[in-house]
């Protein structure tokens, strides 16, 4: 009466492109798309689909759906329950009901904008977006555009995740620092922090945190809702 | 310098669940998600994923993601364009600007609405859905929370789907029939021929559609704007 289709217990897919962001370690990327719109990516096709013709009118379409591998989250075994770091690292939620990245399929969903589509010479069409919120390198499985008919619900109530909006820190930075950081990526740097990269449960006003973003370390202090960014250095890595 | 990640081609996905609706055939389900509210679903998680922690906290988010596998649209060979059946299907769009299930990896994304967790007594706790849009049997890969910070975007724009939004048909009976459909499915039923299954390129009054919800048989003809629908009548096969 009921058949399962497919009659197997899963499919194989195949990675279509890369994202490539600021962020080649997780720590300081927001944690959900949207976010801080300063954040751009560049996603760049793996050569078997670097058709142009695959994309035909995506620019229409304002905003994009990323289904990407979370390629750092892979584990063996998955853990049914999940402690989002947003509500204090004690409280256990249903990975079901969760967006964390240790999850059965480690799948990720991310709404970004979509800024232009930029034609290289090495690389064919690349998508720049903004919104992001993955480190570089992450492997796409899928593009969609973001179809308001269905996608938007603004009727929608988000659990636990609503108890964060609108959350964010003051960010202030020690004299000099602001300069050392590139123009460009001050609205990124600053927005990232502002979005609170710390887990909940630390509330060390001590405590020096490090984040790196396009090979410059910004470290960075937290006293109840004010950051200080206390420098920005190049890394020895540039990756 | 832009190290890819994951060092391989693509990873293997499980199923962790499956959908089941009225639909055990494609012609008449809703063209997304949300169109018909009215028309609901049940998830049942496979075994090895029927853990009531795994859904801890899912109720109190009003929407949720399902990830599911196009297994009707399973194909050897990709096709970089398609031709979306609401544009009159001569007007070709790239496979990353569509939700057409004929993509590189047959993924399909889908918002619902969570009616309510139902323990049962043989497939452990379901979930119940509605605004579903998926035939009877697909097999699900992730369920994700909708989350309204980072998902729901008033200011997106929708491309060429735009132009179809708010297009519907009117509904009419011929005597006797709405009375032969079971009540708690005359709201569905109505809502799916609202949507107008047909192929945009059709538009001949005089022929005779079919649609099978729940075993039963529903032929509808379509003049201008009208439906106009004929008969409702159980099928041999009820699945």
């Amino acid at each position: 009466m009921e058949a399962q289709r497919g009659g197997k217990d899963g499919i194989e897919v195949k990675y279509i492109a890369d994202v490539y962001t600021g962020f080649s370690e997780k720590f300081g990327l927001p944690r959900q798309s949207g976010i801080v719109p300063e954040l751009t990516g560049r996603i760049v096709f793996r050569p078997e689909f670097r058709n142009p013709d695959a994309i035909r009118e995506i620019e229409k379409f304002t905003h994009l759906w990323i289904l990407f591998d979370f390629s750092l989250a892979h584990r063996d075994e998955w853990s049914p329950t999940v402690r989002p770091p947003r509500l204090g690292g004690n409280r256990c939620v249903g990975v079901f009901a969760s967006r964390s990245p240790f999850r059965p399929n480690p799948i990720g969903l991310s709404c970004v904008k979509l800024e232009k589509v930029s034609g290289t010479e090495n690389e064919g069409k690349v998508l720049i977006v903004s919104g992001i919120d993955v480190v570089s390198g992450t492997p796409v499985i899928d593009i969609k555009p973001y179809l308001p008919i269905s996608d938007c619900r603004p009727d929608a109530a988000g659990g636990y995740s609503d108890e964060m909006a609108g959350y964010e820190l003051n960010v202030e930075f020690a004299p000099g620092v602001y300069e050392k950081i590139p123009e460009n990526d001050r609205d990124a740097v600053t927005g990232c922090i502002k979005s609170d990269p710390r887990p909940s449960y630390h509330d060390d006003p001590e405590r020096v945190y490090g984040m790196v973003y396009k090979g410059l370390e910004i470290k960075f202090k937290v006293s109840e809702s004010t950051a200080y960014v206390l420098s920005a250095e190049e890394t020895d890595n540039d990756s």
